[in-house]
């Protein structure tokens, strides 16, 4: 397969690793904005007959989207036989159905709308819930679906002794299951009501000698609510050395100071997201779908 | 017709103007925008068999298309019968052709992705050059162009005493030509050479018994970079009472004092794009396409 890889702005570091990895060649695009905020897309390699990697990871993703299909658009015309699109962080996963007549299905109009200008997505660890596999909603021929779950797993066996996992709620069952089998540690989930984005009530089930270090795992850390509430009630029950992981860290600084404060001593995340927490590298899997 | 007007953020008072006069429902649409930055759209009125009118003008047009996407294709799937987008600014109208090897045509590709999901669109004075109608990009089935020249026209006659006109460019020959013909006007169309965003050479035509207030006019001022090589010009002339006028205002307070500054004793826009300079209003002139 003849591959070339185009970053766009803000995952040079991902790109240009895997390039290496790759060996693969690494496509130049000028990207600008003009002075009335539209963008200027110029392609610069040449990419006829080649499969086209774009990388974005798609966090805050309204403003990323229209690039993104200039982009794919524009090397189709240029003759790129596929365009392939590895976006670590997969948005628009959340709202899936309507909760209440009249909402936008949001998850299935995002998805027809990348659908109809790519060959091929890889993404990991995508906020899958009602929707049990993306091909439900995307109609794109090749879907890779990576998981963080090994190298979360690798990273608490090799720096936590006596660790117990704490999943937020019953969705994050799917993660924290695997997690728990890979580093052989034992796990609880919590029950979760939500009344609203910033406010949720979290039961803990017994945690009474499962292990001396929590370490709560959950997919994405967003508004960190309800990691928040969970390190309260540990801190209550004695435990003031938790541990919050997630794969995708989609929090900003005010969000990791009320964690801390909250109790925790550390917040890891997987590098799908640019962020200081990130220190679980993934590189290599997705490096793996294109061997 | 069975109508009902939806506002999309920022566009409130054209939206109910716009629904008062011509005695249509205003539609009611919850947006609102989650922590990780992903839209959140409800539409609460009833809409089915109904012609959804939505309003919005897409200036800074990149965070805005998704949304615009997501309403109108719920609209559709509640059962609307027709979508038409009010975008009384149509951004990408520039970038009309390859300049260069490698070049994203935006013009074609954001007009090929804006018409999957519009039945109608109604704009004003779209910057048309190289395209000569909207509908060679756009495949919308109903299209209205509108214009500001007569409103432009109007306003010079009843505010300057012996105006001429002068057009930046060969492409503002088009507005010039018609705002000169129904203001009773002379005009003088300059000559231009862009060698960047920001940086352009102007060369304006014999001016002397012309009249004695400039007035410049140009669909859009942006960087106000033309406007101000040419009020620099006047001023070296002894025109010290010059007058901008545009149909759209994409510019800011830093560009206005520049135009102030540069010998601009009035800067005068359409209401297409919400901007204090906005003084000739243009709602009757989109109302009349709804009688």
């Amino acid at each position: 397969m003849n591959n070339i890889i185009f970053s766009l702005p803000g995952n040079e570091v991902l790109a240009n690793t895997l390039a290496n990895k790759l060996n693969i060649e690494m496509g130049s695009v000028e990207i600008r904005t003009f002075p009335d905020g539209e963008y200027y897309v110029c392609i610069h390699s040449d990419v006829k007959d080649k499969t086209a990697i774009l990388i974005c990871t798609l966090n805050h993703p309204n403003d990323k989207i229209l690039l993104l299909m200039f982009v794919a658009q524009t090397l189709k015309k240029l003759g790129a036989n596929k365009i392939y699109l590895v976006s670590p962080y997969l948005p628009y996963m959340r709202q899936d159905k309507q909760f209440h007549p009249g909402e936008a299905v949001t998850s299935y109009l995002f998805a027809t709308f990348v659908s109809t200008w790519l060959d091929g997505l890889i993404t990991i660890d995508p906020h899958l819930h009602r929707i049990k596999k993306l091909s439900e909603i995307y109609s794109i021929p090749s879907i890779s679906v990576l998981h963080a779950t090994k190298k979360i797993a690798e990273w608490i066996r090799q720096h936590v002794d006596s660790p117990f996992l704490i999943g937020p709620d019953e969705e994050s069952k799917q993660w924290i299951n695997e997690v728990a089998e890979y580093a052989n540690a034992p796990f609880v989930i919590c029950k979760k009501i939500r009344y609203g984005d910033r406010n949720v009530e979290i039961s803990i089930p017994e945690i009474k000698h499962l292990g001396s270090v929590p370490v709560l795992v959950d997919d994405i850390i967003s508004t960190g609510t309800s990691m928040t509430v969970i390190l309260q009630q540990l801190v209550s029950h004695g435990y003031k050395n938790s541990i919050c992981i997630s794969v995708h860290a989609l929090f900003d600084d005010e969000v990791q100071q009320n964690l801390i404060r909250a109790g925790a001593t550390k917040i890891m995340t997987c590098n799908t997201i640019i962020h200081a927490s990130n220190q679980i590298d993934l590189t290599d899997d997705i490096a793996n779908c294109f061997y």
